[in-house]
């Protein structure tokens, strides 16, 4: 038996439209705008905020949010919320705006602190209506029951998963996609091949998670190369818009694996992008899960293009890791974390925190902390 | 741009059992349970009513349900609702008893007759929690924005289209699929197959209703055969539950062409199963539809298992018109409307009124009234 859940998308071409209209079949009245100063540059809030007025809203913004976000800007923009008296929020952005909302609307209804809700199902009270538009093509938060944010005082990320989270309406334009930097684009696009792999191969996987995961590899295995390649290519923008929608609704429901539960334990401590960790990290977690799932590797090869029917499976899996690798490369991705400032010296904590992260659990293969410590060393 | 909803799905063995805890998770305490004889007979009634004691519910039946069923039926259901102050509808069975718990659900909050909200998004406030047990695999209606029911004035059935009607809740449990008769089931199957051939040629499809009526073609066209061969193959029973989720969201979604029309047009005046009148129709309007869309039908073809590479467009889509011919027969289904009691007499006026059902409108073929009379005759 499973469970699916997902919010009701609108997607295509000039969908940011819908952003006001959408609030006020909600019943918003007041909204609070939560982003970050990316989609500020990019001029999107704008946009954002003309809808807003042609809708008849009031409405506050709050941007005062980092790449990695954190849980004192949570309370931050709940207490902006409360002091304007707010009844719905809109996020606008990639993974950081839109889980900054979400958690400063647990707040808003729940009371206390961000890490109270940290894990599975802690949420009780139902959430104010979220309309969430994003602007990246990668985090999927816009349409998945996750919030990651860290807590600075224990210099980790906390995951915060409960289907209270799935936001009411999510917003797909793809055209937001042709202001991101070929350097952002590649690192979000990893991060939906990551989610669509891991989520593909967790035990939590179903036939419907499966489905929308197959489509994810297939789709960003074929757009991601020609969306870094060229800002106007607004066909691969599309097709990446798809991959990140697919990958979003398969790992929102069928949870994500150690490459996600390592790339939030060392964002946690770095500024890195959480794209590029799971570039980095990606391919030596399907090395080590091959061994538990062969034959879905096997179709994750198939599903990236590769001829694997004379193979035999163990082969086949390499081939799905080497795929990888190789469209890391070609998308000039980073390739180790050694490249990006990660100190082997944070290893050992790095691997005992990691083994603690809610993503852990649905990893296919059992893992150590020694175990993570090697896969850590390998990406060095 | 396109817009996609879906209910929280709950699928799979031993999910009936979740129908309960599902109300008191959306604040029911005193829910009306919508279902039909046969449902009961097959004592799954007793399943859902034991499962709302030990959630603490109160419950009231309403059992008053043709196959085809009223809107004086929806009157009445809505009539005990308001007596007994209930606060949530479960529908319990195929497209009739959730159909009528939609339509009664429409009426509670909003007023009126049923007749004011025909067509598409006339329904204005929304509706008390609806928590809907599939037990057909066939309509698709747990997941849908669609309610269809008979105008008994008018003899039509009217297909009312919102939103608003998608279920918060919908429980499918392929256990439930084991008391079905291989009549039924053959009945319902073809009625699935229709729900995705239609959705995927149909004028408002969008890629991601592709997905799910591509996934519900080679579900329905592998596993049908062995569901209605046998009531303990499970795996069957389960692959076409999952099939009918998928045709579900993609007509919801996408919404269904001629064979939709016409089949409700004549389901409005004679008591046929609708999956028999859709099984017969089905082969005639697709190979009208072929000339709107000849890649969809080669696609079609394929996903059924058909080797369509060295044939020509014309070729590949007569295979696709083949192949849902002998499943159809294979089946034991109807193949002729005359076999049925369906009187030549009777073309005339079907053809008027089967023009103005709303699925006529995303039918990708223009067809006229005449049109329409010579698919009827070839189908007679």
């Amino acid at each position: 038996m499973f469970k699916f859940v997902m919010p009701e998308v609108i997607f295509g071409s000039g969908s940011i439209k819908q952003v006001g209209e959408s609030c006020v079949r909600l019943g918003a009245r007041n909204v609070l705008i939560v982003t970050d100063q990316g989609v500020i540059d990019a001029g999107w809030l704008k946009s954002v905020e003309e809808r807003c007025q042609e809708a008849g809203l009031a409405f506050v913004l709050f941007s005062n949010i980092s790449v990695n976000p954190k849980e004192t800007e949570a309370e931050m923009c709940a207490k902006v919320y409360r002091d304007n008296e707010c009844d719905a929020f809109i996020g606008v952005g990639g993974g950081s705006a839109i889980d900054i909302a979400k958690a400063a609307a647990i707040l808003v209804t729940n009371g206390g602190q961000v890490r109270d809700y940290e894990g599975v199902d802690r949420i009780t009270k139902p959430l104010p209506p979220l309309v969430m538009v994003s602007t990246t093509a990668g985090s999927g938060s816009e349409v998945s029951q996750f919030s990651v944010i860290v807590d600075s005082e224990r210099h980790i990320k906390m995951t915060i998963v409960s289907k209270s989270l799935v936001p009411d309406i999510a917003i797909i334009d793809p055209d937001v996609l042709a202001t991101k930097s070929a350097r952002l684009t590649a690192s979000t696009g990893l991060d939906v091949l990551t989610h669509a792999i891991e989520s593909f191969v967790s035990i939590a996987a179903t036939p419907l998670t499966d489905v929308h995961a197959k489509n994810a590899i297939m789709l960003s295995s074929q757009f991601l190369r020609p969306s870094v390649a060229s800002r106007f290519n607004m066909e691969a923008k599309e097709k990446m818009a798809m991959a990140s929608l697919h990958a979003g609704l398969a790992f929102s429901n069928a949870i994500l694996g150690a490459a996600h539960a390592m790339a939030h334990t060392i964002g946690g401590r770095y500024l890195f992008l959480h794209g590029d960790i799971n570039a980095v990290l990606l391919p030596h977690v399907m090395e080590f899960n091959a061994l538990a799932a062969p034959e879905k590797f096997r179709t994750i090869a198939e599903l990236m293009g590769e001829n694997v029917s004379s193979l035999c499976v163990s082969e086949a899996c390499e081939k799905a890791v080497s795929h990888v690798r190789k469209l890391a490369v070609d998308i000039g991705a980073p390739l180790t974390l050694s490249e990006m400032g990660f100190e082997e010296s944070a290893i050992p904590v790095i691997s005992e925190i990691a083994l603690l992260d809610a993503c852990m659990i649905t990893n296919p293969r059992d893992i150590s902390a020694d175990e993570v410590a090697f896969l850590l060393r390998q990406a060095l």
